[in-house]
C-alpha cells in the first residue's frame, strides 16, 4: 500500500566524538525515505534549492524504491542546511547553524498522483504545514506525525489542532514532558492521548521507546550497540522502518496495538544501523537480509 | 538454597516531589531482604545501633522469611542514618546528610550457621568489607556484588581485587562509565568482564537494565509505571528479586545467561512495586500473586 512522507532534505555538517563530516545528505524526509524503502515504495514530498548537489540527488536512486516525483527543485532558492555537534555521550547535541533556505518558503504541494496515499508520515516541520499536507491526503488509512520542542514552544495551537486529526504522534521523551508538563513518560503519553491521537510513540534515544496506546503500553529497549558514529537520523529512520513495515504488512487496522509494536521493532532495528556511520553511509550498504538477522538478534536480546 | 545478603540498615529521611517521610526504615540490606523474602528465606548480615527503634525491627518480621540471626545490635553505637532529596524527574537525588554510625566501625561477622550459604549478595559498601564477607562464605555457588561511585573514586584497588573474585557486578550506568571510562554501556560492560566477573548488570533506573554476560547481551526495560512516590530502594529490591528468584529456582548453573535474564525480570517487577510508596510500605502489602500478575503484565508489555 502506498506510503508517503513529507519532510525535509538537508545538507548537514556533523561533529561527533567519533569524527566529523561536512555537507553530507541529511534531513528528516531523506532519512525516513531511505529506511522505509527497504520495505516497499515510498513517496517523498520535499523541496531543495538550486544548489542541491547532483551527487546527493543520485544517492536517493541507490535505495530500493524512493519515488522522487514529489521532490521540487526551486530556482533561486537554497537547500536547508544544518550543522550540529554531539556531546561526549552522544545523547545530546547543540545546533551550530541553521540555514532555512526553502524551509522559509511555502511548502511543496502534494502531487496529484500521490493523493491516493494510504500510509502517511508527516516528518517534523511546522504543524501548520503538516496540517496542510494531511488535508491533501484524503484517502489516508493512517497518519502519524513527528514534532519537536520548537513547535511546542512557538506553534502550540497549530500542534493541538493537528493532534485532533492524526492517528499517532512520535516525539522525544523530553518533548512529551514539554508538551504535557508531565515528567513521567507514561503519564505524559496518556495526556497526549487525551489530545486526540490513538497512540503516541515516545522516543528515548539509546534507552529505546515507549508506545502509549489506547489499548495498552509497550516498552522497547534500543538495540544495544557499541558502534555509534553519528546519531543523526536515528529518530527519522526509526519512523521510516515503523511506517515501512506497516505499509508492507498492510494490516486491516494498521493502528492496532500489536501491529504497531511489531512495526516499532523494525524501526528500532533500522535505526540501529543508521547510527553506525555518518549520513546514509551504513544504510547504503544495508540489505533486507541484514535487517532480518538483526531483527532476530534483537528478539533474542529482549525475550523474557 | 540458602541466600545471604550483607548490607546496611538505615534510618532514612526522604524528600521526593510526591511528599516526604522522616526516620523511616531503609538501607541496602533491608530493601534487598524484603524483596528476596517473597521467594524464600534470606539471611541478613548487618549492624544497627542501640538507637534502632523496636518498631523498625518489628517490620522485618512482617515479611515472609527474613532471618535476623546475623543482625548485630551494638551498645553505645548509632544506626546509620541518611537523608536525601529527589529532583523533579525522580531520576537524580542529592544527599542531605549521612551519619555513618555503625558503618564507621568494623563490620559484623558472618555467623557460623550462615557459612554454608550458596547464594551471596554483597550489597553496596566498601569493597574491602565486601571482600571480607566473601571470604567467610566458602561454599558460595554464586556471588554478586553491588558498588557505587564513592568506592570507584576512593577504593578502586580494593574494588578491582573484589572483581576478580565475584561472579557478577551490579551498578548504575553512570558508575559503569566512571569505572571504565567508557560512555557506551555495552562497551563499559565488556570492559568490566575483562576485570573478572562473568556478568555485569547495568542499571538505568526508569530506563531499565542491561545484562552484559560472557554468553550474550540482554536489554530489559523497566516496568512502565505512573505511580512513582519514592525511588529509594529500587536498585536494592531489583537485586533482591533477582537473587531471590535465583535461589528459589536453584538452577544447576545460577550464573547462566538465560537463568539470569529471567531473574532480572523478577527484579524489575519487585522494584516496580517498591517505588509506589515510601520505605517498605508497598512491599509490606505485596503478595506473591501480585508479583505473578505484574510479571505476566510485564511480559505482555515487552514481548515482540
Amino acid at each position: 500500500m502506498a506510503l508517503i512522507v513529507t519532510g525535509t532534505i538537508g545538507i548537514d555538517t556533523v561533529y561527533t566524538p567519533a569524527g566529523h563530516a561536512e555537507k553530507i545528505l541529511g534531513g528528516s524526509g531523506t532519512y525516513f525515505a531511505a529506511a522505509a524503502s527497504f520495505y516497499g515504495p515510498v513517496r517523498l514530498v520535499a523541496a531543495v534549492g538550486e544548489d542541491f548537489p547532483p551527487d546527493h540527488r543520485a544517492l536517493f536512486g541507490k535505495f530500493p524504491s524512493i519515488d522522487l516525483g514529489g521532490l521540487e527543485t526551486r530556482k533561486g532558492s537554497r537547500t536547508f542546511a544544518w550543522g550540529g555537534k554531539y556531546h561526549a555521550n552522544m545523547n545530546s547535541r547543540e545546533t551550530l547553524f541553521t540555514e532555512l533556505g526553502v524551509l522559509a518558503e511555502p511548502p511543496p504541494p502534494v502531487p496529484q498522483g500521490y493523493r491516493d496515499s494510504r500510509f502517511v508520515f508527516l516528518a517534523n516541520t511546522h504543524p501548520g504545514v503538516q496540517m496542510g499536507m494531511l488535508e491533501q491526503l484524503p484517502q489516508r488509512a493512517i497518519c502519524v506525525a513527528d514534532t519537536m520542542d520548537l513547535w511546542i514552544n512557538t506553534a502550540k495551537d497549530d500542534l493541538l489542532a493537528l493532534l485532533k486529526r492524526v492517528d499517532g504522534l512520535v516525539l522525544n521523551y523530553d518533548e512529551a514532558e514539554l508538551l504535557t508538563g508531565k515528567s513521567n513518560s507514561v503519564t505524559a503519553g496518556r495526556h497526549i492521548l487525551d489530545l486526540g491521537p490513538r497512540f503516541v510513540v515516545i522516543k528515548k534515544g539509546e534507552h529505546g521507546a515507549l508506545i502509549v496506546h489506547r489499548d495498552g503500553i509497550a516498552a522497547l529497549p534500543a538495540f544495544p550497540t557499541e558502534q555509534v558514529i553519528d546519531p543523526t537520523g536515528a529518530g527519522d529512520t526509526f519512523a521510516g522502518g515503523m511506517m515501512g513495515h506497516l505499509a508492507s504488512a498492510n494490516a486491516k487496522d494498521p493502528g492496532e496495538f500489536d501491529t504497531l509494536r511489531r512495526a516499532l521493532v523494525h524501526g528500532t532495528v533500522v535505526a540501529s544501523f543508521t547510527i553506525e556511520a555518518f549520513s546514509l553511509d551504513r544504510l547504503l550498504k544495508l540489505t533486507r537480509t541484514q535487517i532480518g538477522e538483526r531483527y532476530d538478534e534483537y528478539v533474542r536480546m529482549v525475550r523474557v
